[in-house]
This record gives structure tokens, sequence and C-alpha cells, in this order.
């Protein structure tokens, strides 16, 4: 006997499962739960699956995720335009432009270096990134990459390549967490945060 | 701006975000990761959950998930035909399947008594359980539902419908799960555990 009764509940649970975080175990809950729903909702599921991954554009300038040839943010005048944020994938840009704090523009790279997973510097765009730094008029570029070996890893291999163009290369801020207590920080976290230290009138929550 | 930088994401974000458990965060998660992976995981995963819900059908029999009119277990000679183990759902079936421990039919209610989200029992295959009691040669009727208010409900009006028939009627034991300690156990599983108390020959693992 098949183990879920029924051949079209275990290829859905099956494809289900592939995605990251889902096991067979909420597999089947979701597919369960798409039985017991409307048509509209597995059908309208599906399409939006399908369309996302067939008709996505990704901006020819930043490389995030578009409607259209160029993104929201590269073809908005009003952003400062000599400003690039590197940044590792799209919901970087997301947790970024939610914070209201950066009126530039971001270049996604798509992943970062990871020998381990087999991603090295030719599998990102980064050759990209430094024909932007070329070609547009550029002035400082802000790495915020993840903060780990990885994110350093690419953010100094990409240090390297840029440095020779005299424009600012800087890094996003690490430090103990807005809201948390120094007792529960790591110590290479609070270590980091001693020594970069700033003026106190600097320091600051801004608006 | 669009919160997701495309109108594409974000359907896909918000009909992934539908699915229970599933929150924004994760659903975008999702999508970016169907944009990454291969075009053929969005067709197979598409496909699968529209054929699931566009063909599936329901065993006549037993109102369990199934590819033909009688599921494999109703169609299976070899099963035990005078018993009939009352669940909730499919994924009861599958759990109790599972434990090898049992070789009787089942009867998928679809769902159990709630007056809280509007479900009463002519929402769920409860007459259609008194039919086959009626037709088939049922000699035992044992109620597998949730240890919940909402299962103590449903089994108490199944079995105030069914008593009349003079069959067996009886409920699957409530007690420490095998393996814990008493101390952690909550009060009222261990009182039931006490009060349900086997003889000591009865009460060891069966294989």
């Amino acid at each position: 006997m098949n183990e879920y009764s029924s051949k079209l509940l275990e290829t859905a649970v099956n494809e289900l499962a592939r995605l990251p975080g889902i096991g067979k175990k909420t597999a089947l809950r979701l597919a369960l739960f798409i039985l017991r729903e409307d048509n509209a909702l597995a059908e309208n599921l599906s399409r939006a699956i399908v369309r996302l991954r067939n008709e996505i554009v990704f901006c020819k300038r930043c490389n995030n995720i578009a409607d259209s040839e160029v993104c929201d943010i590269c073809g908005n005048h009003k952003r400062d335009e000599n400003k690039i944020c590197v940044v590792e994938d799209t919901r970087d840009v997301l947790a970024i432009e939610n914070t209201a704090q950066y009126n530039g523009l971001y270049h996604v790279l798509g992943g970062i270096i990871n020998p381990i997973e087999g991603i090295g510097p030719n599998d990102l765009f980064i050759g990209h990134l430094v024909q932007r730094i070329n070609t547009e008029s550029i002035n400082e570029v802000i790495l915020a990459l993840p903060a780990t070996v990885e994110g350093d890893t690419t953010n100094y291999y990409i240090f390297k390549l840029i440095k020779e163009f005299g424009i600012t290369v800087s890094a996003i801020a690490r430090g103990v967490a807005v809201g948390d207590e120094l007792e529960y920080a790591d110590e290479i976290t609070l270590g980091r945060s001693i020594l970069n230290r700033l003026p106190f009138e600097n320091s600051m929550l801004r608006k």
C-alpha cells in the first residue's frame, strides 16, 4: 500500500517538501489544507508560482527582482545615484528599505562567496558591480553583506577589487543590537562594539 | 513603490502566505527559493497542487483520500471488516497505520464538532457512519478522535447515535505516553492513567 493512500497526495507532499524548511509532515498538513479549501486557492497558488518563475525580470542595472527592465529604485530619480549598497539578495533590499535610512541605489549579488557550496566570485554579479563603478558616477560603495565568515570573505574580495577606484568603501556597523542587554550579546559582537565606538552625539538613533 | 519590488513576487508571497503556518517572511523565503531553482521545480509543484485539488477522490466507503472509488484499505480483503476506527482526517489514518497495531477499517469524519468554528454534526460524515453500521457487518466501533474538548464532544455525539445498535463502542486509551516520566505528565492525563489502569499482563507493549 502507498504510504499516503493516494498517488496524487504523495506527489503533492513530495513536491511541497522540496521547499526549504518544509518537511514531510508539514507538507502533508499543507496538502490536506489545500484539499479542504476552495478550488481557487490551489489555482491561484499554482498560477502565482509558475508566473513568478517564468515571468520574473531582474533589473539590468542592480540585478534586483523587478517587473520591468529597470527596477523602481533604479528608475527613481529622487534617489542618490552616487551610492551603491551591495547586498546578498532581494530580502536585504526589502529590509534596508524598511528602515527608511538609506536613499541610494543597490547592487544585488545574488549570493555570497561560499566555497563549501561551490559558489565562487564568478557565480555572483561582482563583475557587473565593477562595471557600474566604472561607468556610473559612484562615490561610495556600502558593503551590507551578512556578518558571517562568507560575508566577510565576499566583502574583502570586493574591497580588493574596487579599492583602486579611489571611492569610499564602507561596511555597515556591527555591534550590540538596539534594545539588547549587554550581558546577552556574544563576546565577538560586544568586542567589536567597543572597538568601533562612536562619539556619543553620533551614537543615538536618528530619524 | 511596491513593497516587494515586483508585482509577481508580491502575488506569489501573498498566495504562499495563505497556507497554514506560513507567514509573509517564510513565504518570501519560499518564493526566492523557487526563483533560484530550476524551472522544473515550480512547474512540478504547481501541477501537483492543481491535480491534487482537482483530481482527488474520496473513498465512497470510508471517506479517506484515495485514487479510486474505493481506497486501498477498504479494498483489501485481508483487513478485518468487522471493525471501524473513527478518525478526524487522513493524517490520523496514516498515524495509526504506521503503528501496525490495527487491521480493521477506518471511517474518516473530515473534521470534528467545533461550534466556535461553526462545524456541526451535519458538516461531518457522521450520517454515513451510521449507514455503514446499518448495512455492513460491524461489531466494534473504535473512537480515535483527538483528546480535546471537541474530540470528546464528537465522541459522545457519535456514541449516543450508535449505542442502540448493540455493538461494542470503544475509545483509544489515554494516559502517560510511553517513554515519559510521570513527573512531567499533566495531572489530568496522569489521573486518567490511574483510573483506567490495566491488569499488568495487558499493560506491556505487544508487538
